[in-house]
């Protein structure tokens, strides 16, 4: 997937995987994408499409990914494992594991497929914005490294521990969003800029509290041939929280290109202390 | 799971488990719950999640389960496998997967975690709709055995197939729904619910055509004694689909008790034909 791409991208050294056996891939975390603890887990979710999609058994292209974070990984090398679990004609099943130090750091699945021309249909919508160029570009308070990784320019609710404002009263975001440096979007930075809606209880409350994702799902609703028509532009990114409660909250996301076509959708939960 | 439930509810037969080693269940299709092409997926769905509740290892309650539908399920018995992947002090991270005549038909990923008392809010919007009394119960006209275990009565969005209602603009549903003969709601339960409401596509349109779900995510925003205190109540259900895209649609659902407690959110892929 690193063709177009100058190598040099932080994203591609951060996704890299040397294979290692039929389905096993070495990787390592990078100091760009770290997050409070451990690596953005934006990061690990692409890492483990990307043995999917660097697998020489693979087939169509993803319509599915769910990533459940077990467990922290630390700083240095790990092992993906992707399998085929099974190949039909036109659908494929992945089971995807990240282990390091005889522990399993995340599990996953993957649906990949080859799609055909059918009756489309958006029902959702397109948010009313102003064009990236002029929104200002955000800058944030917190100390983790990989929103630098990221272009942010917030239309509606940026973090509240950044503009100190407490009287939030939902959790909604809507953002234009691209890499930093730009690069061109494919299935892997897809799957990454995912997660790259910061937990909607920073964005609801203005009080930092340890916070993990434990489950990530997002379906691909686009192709290559349509990312790769966009390129390294700005993609909109729309947020929300449906509950918090009692430990988790959930979270759900939509990413568009700036034509209203409509990338991929995401879910994920979220443990959150206090 | 079954203690306060008549042993002869057919949800309690479908969903039935024998274990067969130290993470190995038994389990058989039930024609109560037959779909077009073999079981009900939310039957499936909710026996992957009963390997987990049943397994002594288990430590805590469901916060988020995903089931990826690899391969039809053919009549008769099938081999259910929960590990936990790890465990950690407050979370449990497991792998499951079905196995018939040697062939993967489905893989899933489960959190379970033990829940402390935080701030907690609901974002959501509980829909304005009359009582489940002073709706009419529906009867579907699709062949499937297994709506006739739910009990459904639409405020919005019914099966175009049984209205012959060609011109809908979207695919929202929102429906009071339960099983059929009632039965005390429990996370086993719960779980096939969330899969009952139909492909949006025969809501949107009046068409049937081939739909298969390839991926189910559902996240469990409640407690098993929030549950026990709901019993066997109508639970509101509304569910609408993001986007149609050449043989793959999403669609989300938000599932309440009466009184607007969030108990799930689900999201799921759906392949159709045409």
């Amino acid at each position: 997937m690193t063709d177009s791409v100058p190598p040099a991208h932080p994203f591609d050294l951060a996704t890299r995987l040397e294979p290692e056996g039929e389905h096993v891939f070495r990787a390592r975390t990078s100091p760009d994408y770290a997050n409070m603890v451990g690596p953005f887990g934006g990061v690990t979710a692409a890492t483990m499409l990307n043995a999917v999609w660097s697998h020489p058994q693979r087939q169509g292209e993803p319509i599915a990914l769910t990533v459940n974070f077990a467990g922290p990984l630390e700083e240095g090398d790990f092992v993906v494992t992707a399998r085929p679990a099974r190949t039909n004609r036109s659908t494929q099943h992945w089971t995807i594991d990240i282990v390091q130090g005889g522990q399993v750091a995340a599990t996953a699945t993957a649906v990949f497929a080859v799609r055909r021309e059918t009756w489309s249909s958006t029902e959702a919508e397109f948010p009313t914005v102003p064009p990236a160029s002029a929104v200002e570009s955000a800058s944030h308070r917190i100390r983790a490294a990989w929103p630098r990784c990221y272009d942010m320019r917030f239309v509606r609710g940026p973090l509240s521990l950044d503009t100190e404002h407490d009287t939030a009263t939902d959790s909604v975001s809507t953002l234009w969003i691209r890499d930093e440096p730009p690069r061109p979007v494919d299935f892997v930075s897809l799957t990454a800029l995912c997660d790259a809606f910061f937990p909607r209880i920073f964005v609801r409350r203005p009080k930092w509290v340890p916070i993990g994702t434990v489950t990530l799902t997002i379906y691909y609703h686009c192709d290559a041939s349509m990312l790769a028509a966009h390129g390294e532009r700005e993609l909109l990114g729309t947020a929300r929280a449906l509950q918090f409660r009692n430990g988790y909250f959930d979270q759900t996301a939509e990413v568009w290109s700036p034509a209203g076509e409509l990338f991929a959708t995401t879910h994920q939960a979220v443990y959150y202390r206090e």
